[in-house]
């Protein structure tokens, strides 16, 4: 039978305890939300909600069609002006997904005969992107500026350096400054993945690159979601001008695409605004995080000192780490739960947001929580 | 400088006729479109926009989160089930785009060792899921059962083939029913992007599968876009439940992405309410479709027959067809204009959507002025 291969992968993920199931919330989720990518806990903010609301009624349901035929609107336009704007970039391009956004700039900016130097803790879609793109892939060490410097030399010609700017799993920052020094002296781009960053990371969380010093640089490309601090959908690609236009012509996902819904383009409009009005907000997601790794750690747990809003905590094994979190969800408390094949090096861990809008009594329920659940 | 050789290709571009740009349209354009996927005309239907409002205020700007983790509401699955009823499917998927629904479902579908059998006219965001995808792939003519079933029998094992059920740059539809059969034949799935043919074909709109008998096949997979006759934005895989648990469990596009945004699972499901209460809509955008079609080959244009809701006029040359489109918008009549790299066989056309509400007055105004303006 056509799918019968199927079932035997089912098999095999039963056996190992790794099978994945959708647990469908409700609208008024009684849990204590560490898990979701809402920094700043903007999702529900009411400006945020009357911003969608509000491009619904202005534009409909939806853009339509391609940007490049009807879907572009004078909403999608202000948007990216306020995002380029925001985050220190000349220009900025709109996608349906921070997904599409990085399938967009890496497989543009690496043609026939470049190389890409990826770093090897990079998100599925950059290492995506990579495998689409023209140019050849080296993955390097994790984290490590001479092992970027290393494999830019083994090359000439067009190049560029592909990293998130915080990343997703253990949340620590790359070295980005670093990076940019690395690839200027080859001549080379660096194209980093801020989807962690903005909101959290620099002046008012304008982002991983703003606080390197590298936003605006005509060799720096940077890649945000909509979807994460922002509180709503779609992803952009942050850059010169030049890059802009080029991705306008080349890159598929934006060519062959719809362009992104109207009430998504709103609300991230609005939650922008939000961010220039409210810039303590950034700050408050770093605070917390911070909060939340100390009281941890003397609660005797191990955790990863955060970079930017992302908090890491060991588990000892795949299905301690579901039992964890399944224990965890029992006493009120939604934590996210990494392990294989979501973790590149196998280790599995509960992931918690240190969300810009925890009270103190939150934090302290979710530390005593996780705390008395460790298996 | 890192990124100086994008000016070459651009001056390339320039000199070719066939730079690309962004052209913001107002909220109330003035224009008769005759370009958007919009089938339906639902994307600015109230109960559409009331959907995407409703479901904004409820549920908020985001979705927060990978569906995994935070990202699947009630609301996901209400949408879900009521695609895949109404679809005759098993199950459905949400994906917050299309072009991520198709690059699941091939990727997934196919893998390492298997063989996928790809139409020669296939969108992008299917070429690019073979590209992911880690099986091999063999393009074959298009819309030619006996190629698949050749190719096919060149492989042992997993083996999927995987075409669009109606093309969108000539508006033709796939032989569906043959394909299922030629597939069966070896014990091969199916895999079909109904992007044009849902809103639009079979009974009430329920799309080309559903038209052909394979809807709901243990060996059929459909994909379908929320942002054409939907009015919305999204997509869906469509197919047997242990197909959709297969691409909970593996899917990079599903696990690594942040789930669709509420209004646009709102809006979405508002449409297809619409749908199954006025059914007569999809069978209009066909008698549109020919309609235009008889309109235009009856002024001397070169019109395909059209087998959905597409008109495709040919153009003599990419800027004839520019030119062409310009005239037309200058005359207040918006439509697309295809050309090269975006058309597999490098002939340019005017592209024209039959919308279901378009009246007898504007269907005459859009076939004069095309005619009119003809270079």
């Amino acid at each position: 039978m056509a799918f019968g291969w199927i079932d035997e992968q089912a098999e095999l993920r039963r056996r190992a305890g790794l099978v994945r199931t959708l647990r469908p919330r409700p609208a008024d989720s009684p849990l204590l939300d560490l898990a979701s990518n809402d920094y700043l806990g903007l999702a529900r903010h009411e400006e945020v909600v009357a911003g969608a609301v509000r491009s619904a009624r202005r534009w409909g349901g939806g853009a339509t069609g391609s940007r490049l035929v009807t879907g572009t609107t004078e909403l999608h336009t202000a948007l990216e002006r306020e995002l380029a704007g925001f985050c220190g970039f000349e220009a900025a391009l709109v996608f349906s997904s921070g997904y599409a956004a990085n399938l967009a700039a890496v497989t543009a900016l690496a043609p026939h005969g470049s190389l890409i130097v990826s770093d090897a803790g990079n998100h599925a879609s950059l290492i995506d992107g990579c495998r689409l793109a023209r140019g050849t892939t080296q993955v390097v060490a994790h984290s490590d500026p001479d092992a970027v410097r290393k494999a830019l030399r083994t090359h000439d010609g067009p190049a560029v350096a592909v990293s998130d700017t915080v990343f997703s799993v253990d949340g620590d920052a790359a070295p980005l400054a670093e990076y940019a020094e690395a690839c200027r002296g080859r001549g080379a781009g660096l194209v980093v993945d801020d989807a962690h960053g903005l909101g959290v990371l620099g002046d008012g969380g304008r982002g991983a690159p703003y606080a390197a010093g590298i936003a605006g640089a005509d060799d720096v490309v940077a890649t945000v979601t909509l979807s994460k601090s922002l509180g709503s959908q779609g992803g952009a690609v942050l850059g010169p001008a030049r890059v802009i236009e080029h991705l306008v012509n080349t890159a598929r996902t934006f060519i062959f695409d719809t362009g992104l819904a109207p009430a998504s383009a709103g609300a991230a409009l609005a939650a922008l605004g939000l961010l220039r009005r409210e810039p303590e907000r950034a700050a408050r997601a770093g605070a917390v995080a911070r909060e939340l790794h100390a009281r941890l750690t003397a609660a005797g747990l191990e955790a990863v000192r955060p970079d930017a809003a992302v908090v890491s905590v060991r588990a000892p094994s795949p299905e301690g780490a579901v039992q964890w979190a399944a224990e965890c969800r029992a006493a009120g408390l939604a934590v996210g739960c990494f392990r294989p094949p979501s973790v590149p090096d196998g280790i599995s861990r509960l992931r918690l947001t240190a969300r810009a809008d925890l009270t103190e009594a939150e934090i302290e329920r979710a530390v005593r929580v996780i705390g008395e659940t460790r298996p």
